[in-house]
């Protein structure tokens, strides 16, 4: 089983709007709700390439219900959410048809308690028993220390399963120096971790800071990996139009799946940029696009970057 | 007993965000839901001046559901809704705190499909046997037939209960066929059904059309009234600066409230103007500052019209 974490799920709401208007009011086509927060989106992923997914974190209130309700509907994907008195955060993404391009508003997510947090501990170690590993996934709602990524890590290698960081700011830089497996920032989120935005020099650093691999994205770029068997950079075969969202859930979805079966570096990146290319080509954000997604995968362009 | 109907109830949601940025992603500081729906905020209203109301229409889903119990916090509204199998709507108004100003997402109202009509109405005649005034307010959600109005104004006339209708467009025309007591329309509403922008005429025009009165909100400048008893305008007393959410609604709830009290018609617009006013001063859109309200309707001016 692979165990994904979401402290700060969420239920994603996309409005379509045929253009949007600042202070106008505006007529709704089309509402679509999801379960998100980005450990949600990395287990559907996981569960549809076929492998059995456990999904903990917190769920609370009436939105918390829903998520789970919509969780429910995704075979594969085992709920293990945590209870929280607090209520669950909505994400609205106002999509104008027009441009394509969204407006993006997030509440805030519910206040975790210190007996919250205690309990999500004793089912997360719980979990681990059972895991061959485990994909830590963005921010932490209120609450949550700041460190806590530090303590989930350092349980997971104290377990002997492998994890995978997912996060930014804070909480990152705190994470890293408990040592995880693997980190996957993005261009922003490697630059305040290291202060450099050139990704060769900063993604070794970003080693150097604890991680044993770090895998930056690089949008369109693809990922660039320092891993402790080399350096390499793999990009898609051409460049994708599409919607982005998800695509980085995607890839470390990729990720963790060839991890668990074995596979080499080159493969990991082959499956990551693959998956995170087809879910930009997907019709519905978030989801991937199958038939992309074999037909990429064997025109993935893996180069090895060790001696740059 | 006062009955509101709303057929296409909602859940207003409210999002603070310190600046509102096209295609760019806020995190929402404030949130804030209430039940929804013009009919639902007049109950809320009458509530609060001490009628006992009831409220019907439309109630479905998780979203209804919430409507509900949010409701159900107001005392002295009777929740007479009658569910349905689609989804009741929100509505998400984000207000950008720099300028104040807001920009509204409303979603599409639920199906409402043939047989939950007619329960409807079976449950409208039952309501208009204890009622003393009935408010229709708003839109009506799809598979509602555009005439409805004209059905409900019928039936209450038939049991010789008191309507005022607040609505819009093809449901306002259909509906001020069927001679309601009262018609609320706005500038915008008046200028669709009469063809005219100059208020004074465009009022005694809608008056012949067949309500017996007109009262038309003019914004800022407060309520022109066509009667058979005459024609009056009333004005607050001075301009006020804030936020005109649920003023139109809270006209309608000093309307009726006036109304089943007996007074006349310079008093029912005394009382309509200042709750307005009271409602535009409130800290909280579509509550009113229950202060402002009695130190206002001290102040309102009426001015008879009838010679104009």
């Amino acid at each position: 089983m692979i165990l994904t974490v979401t402290l700060n799920t969420a239920l994603d709401v996309t409005y379509r709007v045929p253009r949007l208007l600042p202070h106008a009011s505006h007529r709704v086509s089309d509402v679509a709700e999801r379960p998100g927060g980005k450990g949600l989106n990395v287990a559907r992923v996981l569960a549809a390439l076929g492998h059995e997914v456990t999904a903990t974190g917190f769920a609370g209130g009436r939105t918390g219900a829903v998520v789970r309700d919509l969780l429910a509907a995704f075979p594969g994907v085992t709920d293990a959410l945590v209870p929280c008195a607090g209520t669950t955060r909505r994400t609205v993404a106002v999509v104008d048809a027009a441009s394509g391009d969204t407006t993006q508003f997030n509440e805030p997510g519910p206040l975790i308690t210190a007996p919250e947090w205690s309990a999500f501990l004793t089912r997360y170690d719980a979990l681990l028993a059972g895991a061959e590993a485990v994909a830590l996934c963005g921010s932490l709602p209120p609450g949550v220390p700041v460190g806590a990524y530090a303590v989930l890590v350092r349980a997971a290698r104290a377990a002997g399963v492998p994890v995978l960081l997912d996060t930014g700011g804070e909480a990152l830089r705190r994470g890293v120096a408990a040592r995880p497996e693997v980190i996957k920032p993005n261009a922003t989120e490697l630059a305040e971790l290291t202060g450099s935005r050139d990704p060769l020099p900063a993604t070794r650093d970003a080693r150097r800071r604890g991680a044993h691999a770090v895998v930056t994205s690089l949008g369109p770029g693809g990922l660039l990996a320092a891993t402790p068997d080399g350096t390499w950079q793999a990009a898609p075969p051409r460049p994708l139009a599409g919607n982005p969202t998800g695509a980085g859930d995607s890839a470390v979805a990729g990720l963790l799946s060839a991890l668990t079966q074995g596979l080499d570096w080159p493969s990991r990146l082959t499956r990551a940029v693959a998956l995170s290319a087809a879910t930009v080509l997907a019709p519905v954000a978030g989801e991937f696009d199958r038939g992309a997604y074999e037909e990429l995968r064997l025109g993935v362009r893996v180069t090895d970057r060790s001696a740059s």
